[in-house]
């Protein structure tokens, strides 16, 4: 057992599940687990997630020698400018935001060869420790993004494996340059186009029988809450700016093939369309780059 | 029963689905299928889509009192030219293209009184009679939609119900004015999306391990065939065109925001993804928008 008390701040979807798991696979000797309101420990207690519940997340990180830091991206920093002197010396602290590059940033500044930023490719629609499950990481790809300071990766490596997960390491930069194109431009893209069919459907009607499995699957995700992917956009604005304008230049050329009624040039669009799905699928099937070197 | 004898031209995953449907539901009094390959009537004819099969349209068509023209879009128009003058006095053509107002602009100067366009909202990223399903149109909205010179609408109205699926009348701009956004829309952004993320996997290959359910989501359709979608994206210009503007209208918006670190901004963009979505789907649930009047 590489930790033997691993302590939970913020027990939502992520925390309250890694609480689950943990326990489920005896992969901690002792969960803690902090939340602000005692219902949500009680809750946490109740499902399984956590031995003890604290509302002090100060004095519950003394007692740790693991911290993850399950709270929402933008207020990430804000905790690890308030824990980081409370943190045992001996103790390691990780975290679990959809970006890095600024959480690495801050947390290896305060904690030198401390800390280790995180991010399970796991999540759901559904939101709190009611939809934890102590399985969302099986199987699931975590990556972790050690900067110039990091901590160690291999205890932690080893942590997320006893999940379920498999770790991949990356450097924060292109942790948050992928992470742009592969989630957070089809989150944007899903309620542009939401958007753009609900303008059609004040104007024509009949367009939402129209809607078939197109339309459903592409705007899946615009039912994700705003406040969530605000918080995403604000943390990650160079990668996000690179591929919201990867994604307008490869728009502009359908858009003037289709102007000048160019077959070809219309048919190219959609084939580099297939063909990068299935690269990028069989890549993801098969396995492959796993690992890097830093 | 509405129409006795029914021709349908092009035994694809459409026309074989049309075929099985109807037999099954004993809908038709006969069933004729017109291909090009004698293989494909066999196999039509083995699948129970057709009664009788013809390599000779012309033929084929002189014994229908319905001709359904199931051949790719932009094959339409020169199938109505070559059979149009072998249609019988009182028999009615219909097609299931997915663009309405150049097909219906041609249909009905050939055919007056005698054409009405359709298309229905059923398909798969399969294609062939060896994915057609007598099933297909089950409950599935199916566009009928009637310019100045059109059939009568009721027969095909009533055999679109004797298939399952649910008719909707609108005027064929609108209609393609709707599926641009619905359909055409999201299968331009799924193959722009995907050759986003095929760009960053050549650069950062863990990004194929990054991608998630969102990824897969809003890319399924970047699977479908080039050349499909080329000929749908070359008979709808006017529409497409609208839609992609109104896309990168929206995304431009939600670029400024990010530059700025409007947080606000941001978030209105994510919620009137999300609040457009529920609007729309909550009409598609409680099927309203049916049947407008012309």
């Amino acid at each position: 057992m590489a930790h033997s008390s691993i302590c939970i701040v913020g027990l939502g979807l992520l925390g309250g599940s890694i609480g689950m798991a943990l326990k489920h696979r005896g992969a901690a000797g002792r969960v803690l687990g902090v939340a602000r309101r005692a219902e949500s420990l009680a809750l946490a207690r109740e499902r399984g997630a956590i031995d003890e519940g604290s509302l002090d997340a100060v004095a519950a990180v003394g007692g740790a020698d693991l911290v993850v830091l399950c709270v929402p991206v933008r207020a990430i920093t804000t905790w690890l400018e308030r824990l980081a002197p409370h943190v045992p010396a001996g103790a390691v602290v990780t975290d679990v935001g959809s970006t890095k590059s600024e959480v690495v940033a801050t947390g290896e500044r305060l904690l030198p060869g401390r800390f280790l930023g995180g991010h399970p490719m796991a999540g759901s629609e559904r939101a709190g420790i009611e939809a934890a499950d102590p399985d969302l990481f099986e199987g699931a790809w975590w990556a972790l993004t050690p900067g110039p300071d990091a901590a160690p990766v291999a205890p932690l490596a080893e942590m997320v494996a006893a999940l379920g997960a498999r770790p991949l390491m990356l450097p924060p930069g292109e942790h948050d340059r992928a992470v742009a194109a592969t989630s957070h431009l089809p989150h944007a893209v899903a309620a542009a186009v939401a958007a753009v069919v609900a303008d059609a459907f004040a104007v024509v009607p009949a367009a939402a029988h129209l809607a078939a499995g197109s339309y459903r699957d592409v705007t899946r995700v615009a039912a994700s809450s705003p406040e969530v992917w605000r918080d995403v956009c604000l943390t990650n604005r160079e990668a996000l700016l690179g591929a919201l304008d990867a994604l307008a230049s490869h728009l502009g050329e359908l858009r003037a093939a289709v102007e000048k009624q160019d077959a070809e040039g219309i048919e190219r669009f959609f084939g580099r369309g297939r063909e990068g799905k299935a690269r990028v699928e069989d890549a993801h099937r098969r396995g492959r780059g796993r690992g890097r070197a830093q």
